[in-house]
């Protein structure tokens, strides 16, 4: 539960965030800092780089919060209004603040910059304004008070808010008055929708603890459980809430945190001192990319082939011409070859093969858009299945690359239990 | 510019956007389809599943606006609110509405799903409310008249709202007095920023014409450029007007609409009968994956390698041993040896090879993070060239892949200009 006691609005400002040409993750960001400490946002607008809407916005929400949070307009273009409309709204001058003036001077120092007029505008801001300061950009970020209510102002760069929420969650925090424990626990796991998870919980907890708050957030690939509690003293629930969502699917939970399917495998085959190579037709590279994208990848991952054409298949994997032409590319013969093959030329421990139809074209009534052959595992111990996924292409390729992945990180921890997503996609 | 007479708003609704769970793309949608009916979006406010909170926001709006556009809180849960919450704004009641219920009981019947209470929840609806088709789901949109404020509810899953925003959309523009002759021709740029672009058409052309609004919408890796024209007359003036960018920067213009780098690529071969391949290193597989992310990307990419051990640059691209050893694998005869490997191996005409130092780690002060060798061409003409971009290793792959390719559509083009991004990044 969100702290009730502290009435929190946002405030967004930018035509290009009103046009839509911009999708706004910054709000979602400030909310998901706040949430970390328990804060709640109550409500937040929208506008466009309009002087008398703004002002009206600002001294209407000013009014009625707590705590006002305005993002965007402190750039140095005209169309960057922010600093002028709050002087308005407090009735104060603005005027040149000479920390903010000395941190553009060394943020342009630093870039062999000089400090031209635009910039310098970035160092007006209403008087007594109480400056927060910002570690990668040039626009300093500034707080205010309109009458009882807290203003503070952000920059719209979502890198240069990123890096000034530190500061003000933590100083938010401090000044609340009791003492904070809420603490999130997440979990990514592979392979489970939430409406699945939902209803394995309901079908076998009978009575979920109420100091435990259960969400969920659903993306492509990954799925993440987060179990909330606003107190220390919740902690031995949280962790008995933990052991039964462990109990029930705790082989489609890849960890804690931010942790990837990737990034798990990766830490999986360090720990073995092992590698792994890949195999890629329908998935056209992105195991690889999904694999390289984390740091200190090329420890575990040191080749990867993508094989669309039959041809390579046969040159450079080894694969069976005669295998190709009886049971065709997307066939369990031939992954489990590209498998064995890509792990002969990688010298790899590990394969993962995969061919597929991701489509638009290219089904048959046999062999419809969607199918795909895997193969996994080491030399001794190769598996393969064929799952159907008849999905949108992109989304084909991110599904099936994942399952990929994940098949590896199950051989590595030993998991014998098939993962729940084969019973709807099994062949 | 956007039509002045007509005040709209948006009202967001849902606390998974509240909480910063999901960030709210469909606010932006919105935005950007009404845009292209040349109506402007005034004020957007979003709101949590709060019964009072919603009520007096609807309120409020509907006073204020011609037309508000309400999204979320259709679904079966308890916490869609926007129904109930309309009914009791209109004074009117809460009743089960014939066709919304026939349109469950379809869209039941072809999952073969019972219509259970939670579903037929979905047909009540405030007394009087218009119906609005959802062609792909559950969730009935409808539109009620609040005072002089038309209102439209439309549902929170995305595709479920793009899809009817078609509709609506067309019937906006039908009803609009003054016909509706706008246009926007979109291109797509690789390689220029917002500040350059902007710098350079000041720079060169004396007098924009008022009547072509010129846009920009950053992305990572392209840059769309927007020419946008309220009449039919306008469009000789538009035409000049992209005449001067072609002459200005037109080697960057990758293309018309949403394409791609990697699908302009793959159209480029296509018309000469030609193949590309691949030899990755830091950008572990992106390339590859970025250009089979196209449908029908088999026709010209047959093969891909990811190389990032320098035992496999030499086993299997036949990179020289000594050459790795004396130049390090970021160099130019290692990149060079990798791009005629992989067409030699894959029987390519085109290749694109990378290797470089994605960070954070495995900088030297000659080499540091951000280094990158890149080769591209034919066997016959092949061209190298080091570049450094310390960015954040995801982007800095992005960035990479994405150049590799806009080499190799210049060399397909013919284009003998090197791009300005050569400019900041060439070592």
């Amino acid at each position: 539960m969100a702290d009730r006691n502290l009435k929190v609005q946002l405030l967004l400002t930018g035509n290009e965030i009103m046009s839509g040409d911009t999708v706004d993750s910054n709000s979602a960001l400030i909310a998901r800092r706040l949430g970390e400490v328990a804060i709640g946002v109550h409500r937040k607008v929208t506008v466009g780089d309009d002087v008398a809407l703004l002002e009206s916005e600002l001294a209407a929400m000013a009014d009625d919060a707590d705590l006002l949070i305005v993002n965007g307009g402190l750039g140095p273009t005209v169309d960057d209004l922010t600093a002028e409309v709050l002087a308005r709204v407090t009735g104060v001058a603005i005027e040149e603040h000479p920390q903010a003036l000395a941190h553009l001077e060394r943020w342009c120092a630093g870039r062999r910059l000089t400090l031209n007029a635009a910039n310098r505008k970035q160092a007006m801001l209403p008087a007594g304004a109480t400056l927060i300061d910002n570690p990668i950009g040039s626009a300093v970020g500034f707080e205010v008070r309109v009458g009882h209510c807290r203003v503070i102002c952000t920059p719209g760069v979502p890198g240069e808010l990123a890096a000034m929420l530190d500061g003000i969650v933590a100083d938010l925090a401090r000044r609340l008055d009791r003492p904070l424990e809420r603490s999130i626990l997440r979990l990514q796991t592979f392979g489970l929708g939430e409406s699945t998870a939902q209803q394995i919980i309901s079908d076998n907890i009978a009575l979920w603890p109420e100091e435990v708050e259960l969400g969920f957030r659903a993306g492509a690939p990954q799925m993440e459980i987060k179990l909330t509690i606003n107190s220390a003293a919740a902690i031995p629930t949280r962790d008995r809430c933990r052991q039964q969502l462990e109990a029930l699917f705790g082989d489609h939970i890849i960890g804690e945190g931010d942790i990837t399917l990737a990034a798990r495998v990766l830490e999986l085959l360090r720990e073995r001192g092992a590698t792994l190579t890949t195999a890629e037709s329908c998935t056209g590279g992105l195991i690889a990319s999904m694999l390289t994208r984390v740091p200190g990848s090329s420890d575990g991952f040191h080749a990867g082939f993508v094989t669309y054409a039959n041809s390579i298949k046969h040159r450079v994997l080894g694969v069976d011409e005669q295998v190709l032409e009886h049971e065709g590319a997307v066939s369990e013969p031939v992954v489990r070859q590209m498998a064995l093959g890509a792990m002969a030329c990688a010298e790899a421990d590990y394969a993962i093969a995969v061919s597929g139809i991701a489509g638009p074209d290219g089904g048959t009534p046999d062999k419809p858009v969607g199918t795909v052959w895997l193969a996994w595992g080491t030399r001794d111990e190769l598996r393969s299945c064929c799952l159907r996924w008849p999905v949108e292409r992109t989304l084909f390729q991110t599904m099936v690359a994942a399952a990929g992945l994940d098949m590896i990180r199950r051989a590595l921890l030993g998991i014998e239990s098939e993962p729940k997503y084969f019973g709807q996609r099994r062949v």
